[in-house]
């Protein structure tokens, strides 16, 4: 993966770095790939580019003459191709495939990012009316105090150890702590949410090379589980549950045949510090309710029993939206090489990777989950 | 399918038509439904809408808590999602899954939608020129008549017979026949091309339901084979050969064990006359360089030996990008079942479809082909 932040290059030059970079690790050349899954979610807008992308992006790289297309979904783009990508290659469509996540973002103008994020609504609903993402996790904040007593200090404490984990990882977009103090003085968002609640605007570009053959000298890493979903909208219990991520999370720990417990560390989607303390519970690593409780004891973080973001998260690394969930990815392989540096979690040998996209009638709209675990 | 052409509804309403008449037809209720495979390619600039579409247009017909994801190809991105699906069928990933391709256009203003046809190309180099597909058709047409004699005249005819066979489809944009003398005498648009000789700007929506299992007391028609690919640009043997089409007829022809030979009735991709002579040499529907003769002679006439784009083709039917390939497939199922009316081929048996999408470095960035046959 490329470091995320604000960089000056064209898109092009990020997915090539990022694409190169992937193929070398995996000892792969570009004439093995046998096809190309492209995440980015508004290149169509932010870049004028809707169409071809991938073949446009990959000729740097001698990939041509493959199937390859653009998957979008949303803030689960890079999931969503992820999953295309697992389920082709499981299934022998494909023997090895490049997924390669991307996303320009610091450079749009205001208002071009403001349409841009509006379309991850319900553009005709709630995006018109501006119940755009601050706006909707500050109301679903507000309800998890209310309903479990959730603390605006646990929320901070998310942005805390997010930062902290961050500030150990080169490739992040903000690698600078922060402290509780500092989340709770920041300027004013989205009540109760303030600016150090908020995920960074990150441009970047992330790849990995999915292959049912044995991998190169490297150790690669195991798709255990694979789930995708959308909302159940009409069925969702609370305003404070996802039941796209708790659908996602079930399909991916009944095919890893595991649970929640089995799990021994995740990157999960920490667009805003209380998306975080929502999925705890979504993802079935505490009980509805007690997710401030979790941060508040220290569970979640590097030293913890589970720790959550060690990457440094959405938060702290940053979050080019296509690119995102194959970053998770990136992230999980240096873990269960034990290259994570400053960042490395004890037991890296089984890990959960998650994302959300989209508020659409009051929940998120899309939801991945991988269950990523060492080989046999 | 919805009727093409300039529709005023928001693109939810096209959407929830086109799916509503597919679940129907194939009698599988949306809780049957495992899987939508959405393909759109400008919806991201066209709708402000860049995620979570199929879970925002999708709720009116009932389906959620299952995967959706939007796949986008420029042009050929109706055919793309149409091949994902296919082969998550094909492979037990899912047994049911709903492809919908849709598209607004007529209502974008013109900045707009020259910046998102712009986006079709290498937006940074070919783009920027201004080497939009009518340029670049033009030169192609140029190539074509020089190399191989082609014909202003021949080229006409391609008008002349789509929009006679279009004239006889209620669902077609332009219901309408030209003369020769009308194409010859519209206005210039790129020469050697003319209005008459570029398809519509439409709006529409086209749904296929994709199973495994039998289907619904209606005749079914079978997906015998499935190609996808890019362009290999440096090894592109032509100016007048897109090596996209032909890598994805040789997938197609091969799956499916037929050759060219065996195809009684196609639907091509005419985005401009002169890309329905093109493509007829890169399908192997006749000798490089005899496509000129192939339409003079009638062969490709709805009377003809090999009738091409009955339904009226993009030319005529019109062109609502993401919905195009997924329209294809309903005219064969029309066609296949003898309810093609006035447009009805002789031998509907086997059939060819076929789109491209984008222009990267002088030819075709992207084909999809599928050979669509009668149940056994």
């Amino acid at each position: 993966m490329t470091r995320f932040g604000a960089r000056p290059e064209p898109l092009r030059e990020l997915v090539h770095e990022a694409a190169s970079e992937a193929l070398r690790d995996a000892e792969v050349e570009s004439r093995e790939i046998d096809a190309v899954y492209f995440a980015s979610a508004l290149a169509g807008i932010t870049d004028e580019q809707a169409g071809v992308l991938p073949a446009v992006l990959l000729r740097t790289v001698g990939i041509a003459g493959r199937p390859m297309l653009r998957i979008e979904n949303a803030c689960a783009s890079g999931s969503t191709a992820l999953a295309e990508a697992f389920w082709a290659v499981r299934n022998g469509r494909y023997r090895t495939v490049l997924v390669v996540g991307a996303e320009k973002m610091t450079q749009a103008g205001s208002a071009q990012a403001a349409k841009a994020m509006a379309g991850s609504t319900d553009a005709e609903f709630e995006g018109r009316v501006g119940l755009l993402a601050p706006a909707f996790f500050a109301m679903v904040a507000r309800r998890h105090m209310q309903e479990h007593g959730t603390t605006r200090e646990q929320m901070a404490k998310v942005a805390v150890k997010n930062h902290a984990n961050g500030a150990k990882n080169p490739k992040a977009h903000i690698q600078r702590e922060v402290t509780l103090e500092q989340v709770l003085g920041s300027a004013p968002v989205s009540d109760p949410l303030q600016l150090l609640d908020c995920c960074p605007v990150s441009d970047g570009a992330a790849a990995v090379v999915v292959t049912a053959g044995p991998g190169g000298r490297r150790p690669p890493l195991v798709v255990a589980g694979s789930g995708v979903s959308t909302a159940a909208f009409s069925s969702n219990p609370s305003m404070t549950s996802f039941s796209a991520t708790r659908l996602a999370a079930n399909l991916a720990y009944s095919m890893a045949e595991l649970t929640a417990r089995d799990v021994r560390w995740a990157e999960v989607h920490d667009c805003f510090t209380i998306a975080e303390l929502l999925h705890y519970e979504d993802l079935q690593f505490c009980d509805p309710g007690a997710a401030g409780r979790l941060i508040e004891e220290g569970a979640t973080s590097l030293g913890g029993r589970l720790p959550v973001n060690p990457s440094g998260g959405l938060k702290s690394r940053g979050h080019p939206l296509g690119a995102t969930g194959v970053a998770q990815v990136v992230e999980a392989l240096g873990q269960l090489r034990g290259e994570a540096f400053g960042r490395q979690v004890a037991d890296p040998s089984v890990a959960l990777v998650h994302t959300i996209g989209g508020i659409v009638r009051g929940e998120g709209a899309v939801a991945a989950v991988h269950i990523l675990t060492e080989a046999a």
